[in-house]
This record gives C-alpha cells, sequence and structure tokens, in this order.
C-alpha cells in the first residue's frame, strides 16, 4: 500500500471528515467527526485529536468551510460560527507538524484539478452545491488565492442585481438560485402557485435533497425546480468562463450528484449563449466532479504536500512548527 | 534618452497607435494611422509599414481589439471586421522580428500593473469603458489567458441575466449597461420618461460622449445616467472580486477619465455591498486607469519583452522570425 504523504482535514458546517492521504490522492485511513461549532476550544481540540489519531509523520492540510486569510486564519466562517481564529497556527503548535489552511471549495478544485474529473488540466472552475454555494479556481496550473485569500467564492457571482436575497446579506447571488436552499425556495413558491400539482405538495420540511428525491421519483415540478436552479447557474458559469475561460466547469458538492441529470443540461444550455463569441467557439467542458465528498479533503492534503516553498502555499498560510 | 526595447502597436476599431517603448513604459517615438477594417491585406500592410517606420531592432507586441487564440491568431474582432488571422506569424515574416499578440484590454491591464497605477500589486482587474467594455486581469504577477486565450472578456460578465440585449449577441452582460453605446441608449430612455428635462434633449447625435459633456456641464440627468452606468459596472466588478480578490479594480477605455466623476462613486457604492463579507471586509481600491489612451500600446510593449520563455507569452502567441 502507498504511503501516505499529508493528513487531510474538510471541516464543513454539519460534518468534519479527516484522513491519511498518498500522493495519488488515496485516502487510506479516514475518520468522521461532527463539527464542534461555535466554540473555538472544541473546535482545536477535536482537530487535534483527529490528526493525532492518524498519527501520520507529515504536514497537515486543513479546508475550512469559510474566507481564510494568508497564515491560515480563519476570518470569518458563519456555518462553523468562528471568526478571526488562527488555526494554523495554533494548531500546528499543538499537533507539532506544519499546518496549511484554505477555503474548502479550493481545496476541493485543487483534488479534482489534480486527481479528479479535471486532471492534467491547467484552468479549471468548480461550484460547490450544497447547503451553500462554493467555488474555487485553477489558473496555469494554481489555485488561485486572490489578495487576501478571498478568491474562488463563485457562489456570490451575481447573476440578477436586485434578485434574490442570499444568505451573505447581498442580493442577486447565484447562491440564492442554485444552493440546495434555494432549490427549496423555489420549490415552495411553485407549490404556491395555482394550480401546481407535485408530490412535494405536503411536505413537511421541504429542503434540496427532498426535491431531488422528487425528481428522481419524476416529479415534474421538482425537476423543473432543479433545471432552473441549473440555469441560473450556467449564467454564473457564463461570466466565470468569459473572465478566465477555464477547460471545465465542475459542479461539485453534496447536492451535485443526485440533482445533477437535471441541473447540469439546464446549466450547459443557459451558459453557451452567454459567452463571448458564443456562436463560434466551443463552450468549455461541464462536467460533475468525480471524488465526490472526498475533495475537500484530498486537496487540502495535497495542497499541504506542495510546501512552504510556493506562494499558493505561503498564500494558504503555513506555520512552522517542524516535528 | 532611454533605449526602446520594443514596439507596441494598439488596434482598435478606428485607430492605430504604434510606438517604440523603453522598459519602463515611456513612449519615445509614436505613430497614428486609422484601422482599416474588413481589410486583411491593407490591415497588414498597415501594421507593417509602421513598424519599419518606427526602425527599433527589437521584439514587437501587437494589442488588438479581439479574441486573441495561443499562438496569435485573431479569432474574432468584430469592431476589426477581421476573423481567423494569422497575425504574429504573418507579420513577423513581414518585419523579421517575433510579435506578440494579444488582447488590447489584456494589453492595458498588464500595462497599469507593471508601471500605471496598480503597479506592484500582484493581483488586479481592469474594466475598459469605451465604444463596448472590454477587461483583463493579472493574477500572481501574470497576465491571465485562459485556457484559449479568450480570458479577461470582463464585458461580459452578466450583471442581468435575460437583461438589456449586448452587441455579442446575448443578454445583461455589463457591456450592456456600462459602454459608451449603453450610456447613451440609457440616456435615449430617460428623455423618453414623461416630464424629464435635460439639455440633452434636441442632441441630434446621441453618444457617450455627449452624454458625458452634458454631465460635466451640470446636466443632472446625464449624471443620473453616468451613475446608472457605473451602478451596474460595480455589480460586474463585486462578481470578478468575489471570484478573483484583486487588490484593485482599475477603470480605463477611452470613455473612463470624463466619465469617471460620475461612474466611479456609483459604482464602488453597487460593489462594495455585493462582495462576500461585505460588513466586515475590506472593498479593494476601484480607480482610474493612469495611462490614458496609452495603455495599450504600452501593454502590449511589455508583454512582448517578456520573451517565448514565458508561458504568458507563448499563450498569447510567439512566432519565430529572429532578426
Amino acid at each position: 500500500m502507498a504511503t501516505p504523504v499529508a493528513i487531510g482535514v474538510d471541516v464543513g458546517g454539519t460534518k468534519l471528515l479527516a484522513a491519511s492521504v498518498t500522493a495519488d490522492g488515496t485516502l487510506v485511513d479516514r475518520l468522521r467527526r461532527t463539527t464542534p461549532a461555535r466554540d473555538e476550544g472544541r473546535f482545536l481540540d477535536v482537530l487535534t485529536e483527529v490528526i493525532l489519531e492518524l498519527g501520520v509523520d507529515a504536514p497537515i492540510g486543513v479546508g475550512v468551510a469559510g474566507m481564510i486569510s494568508p497564515g491560515g486564519v480563519i476570518r470569518y466562517g458563519p456555518n462553523i460560527g468562528i471568526r478571526d481564529l488562527p488555526l494554523a497556527e495554533l494548531l500546528s503548535q499543538r499537533v507539532g507538524h506544519a499546518v496549511t489552511v484554505t477555503n474548502d471549495a479550493s481545496a476541493a478544485v485543487l483534488a479534482e484539478q489534480r486527481v479528479g474529473v479535471a486532471r492534467g488540466l491547467d484552468d479549471v472552475a468548480m461550484f460547490t452545491l450544497g447547503t451553500g454555494v462554493g467555488g474555487g479556481l485553477v489558473v496555469n496550473g494554481r489555485l488561485v488565492f486572490g489578495a487576501h485569500g478571498f478568491a474562488g467564492e463563485l457562489g456570490h457571482v451575481v447573476v440578477a442585481a436586485g434578485g434574490r436575497r442570499c444568505p451573505c446579506g447581498s442580493r442577486g447571488c447565484v447562491e440564492a438560485y442554485a444552493s440546495g436552499t434555494a432549490m427549496a425556495a423555489i420549490a415552495r413558491e411553485r407549490l404556491g402557485d395555482h394550480g401546481a400539482t407535485s408530490t412535494l405538495r405536503g411536505e413537511p420540511e421541504l429542503t434540496g435533497r427532498v426535491v431531488t428525491e422528487a425528481a428522481e421519483a419524476g416529479d415534474e415540478l421538482a425537476q423543473a425546480v432543479l433545471a432552473e436552479a441549473g440555469s441560473w447557474l450556467g449564467v454564473a458559469a457564463a461570466s466565470v468562463v468569459n473572465a478566465f475561460d477555464p477547460q471545465i466547469v465542475v459542479v461539485g458538492g453534496g447536492a451535485a450528484p443526485r440533482a445533477a441529470p437535471w441541473v447540469l443540461p439546464a446549466a450547459m444550455q443557459s451558459m453557451q449563449p452567454h459567452l463571448l463569441g458564443a456562436d463560434w467557439r466551443q463552450a468549455p467542458a461541464l462536467e460533475l466532479a468525480s471524488l465526490g465528498d472526498d475533495a475537500g479533503v484530498v486537496g487540502a492534503a495535497l495542497l499541504a504536500t506542495e510546501g512552504s516553498g510556493t506562494s499558493s502555499v505561503r498564500a494558504a498560510g503555513v506555520r512552522g512548527g517542524e516535528p
């Protein structure tokens, strides 16, 4: 069996996945925990515990659902309820290894670009569909962090100025149209339309998952809702393609695999006419991610192995603590 | 006087500027011509003529209003009426020097990032306001070309899906709201509103320039039109900032300097609330370009000096022809 080269940790709003990862992105041992939200002490304890339990003498990469400043500081993680926590520094002191911290969707796009569906491609955009919409960008083969570490927030590309209210506080972000939460909201509105028939009527708690399950069972309203979400996703994808011309737009995140049969064709159909040169150029591929829930762990681990010598890792934030 | 290190040529839809350029971006000799549109033979002749007239033994960079494929091929230049012309190859055969071809707005952002208002900053986005809206991106200090050379088309970031018709054939692009052409169109609509008073009423030919001149003369409707264009520009800028997190968003192009007093404050005001983390993060600077009409020439020349050893120049397209 190949030797692990790093530990990857993916910290989502509700669950935390940690694993030892080989150079080709294979997970060796894996651990799963509930994310301790709104409690920095417990948060650090659980991270420390899983890293020590995996017990690999290697660097550690952590992907976090939040905005990460250079130096590995969680500036703002609304879903985990943490602000201004210098995670890389505190965690490396505890575990005695270098720790790299990055945004979870940025970790995911790196994984897909290195060992997933976008393998071997230099320019890759990714949207992650879940409770919200995340994103990440690889340009010239390198993850884009931006000036303050906040790049890749493709969920907040605006598709309709003044449109639907987004959880971020703004309006018209693609997250407000294509997240699981948005799918449920759109379904609720359509059920309110006079004469709409659907198995969703009477569902006690309408969520993105419930909508997707109804679509799979053949419910036409649910299918139309997913296609609507997809068509807004395609508009955001077009803006991203016009801005940086990737070979592929990857769609991942927890909601993607099952919603894909309705979301992806609609996204492709709405993206294409919004591309500059639509009448003669070939649209980039728009494809489902291949690493599923492992993408964040794999990408965080791979980023950690790239060492502090690269500016990408410097930007993501490495703190010393040699073993 | 410093020695020129390259020749830069900026080919716009109506005029063509060529100059010998020093390493610090100073123009030494400069020539101006009318762009021969819809005539490949004349187009090549005029370019050859200005380059030979400048007579500098140095590489040549050409910025063109159009979509440029690797290898320096003009794939699509609607304003100059040229398609699928292998400009770098044909021109280097004629002038006996390496020729680099890139998009004109990409050349402009490179110039602003190397020697203009964004000097020393690694991550820069630029919008150019003219007849249309162009754009360019610098990430990690390097111009972004994308997978097919089409990156940086920020004029076609969508601000309102299904909105105003854009000259590109799509709807809702920021170009359809913030170009000179769009400013005139918005003014025409506002003049149609019942009771609107303005010195613009009765203008035989309403253009972006006429609107700007009226704004400068104190016309409130004209000022409101420019502010409206600016507020749409701010939405597009927010999408770009959420995606790339640059230190600065530069606004240039022929229409920018005089429209800036109304466009820039409105753009800043609408950009800020659309940024993820708007309530705590500092918005990037949004500033007027400093190189004016010279930006394209300077950027094209600087790109040419970076040699075929860098992938950016490979992507922009270099053809041999050593002297």
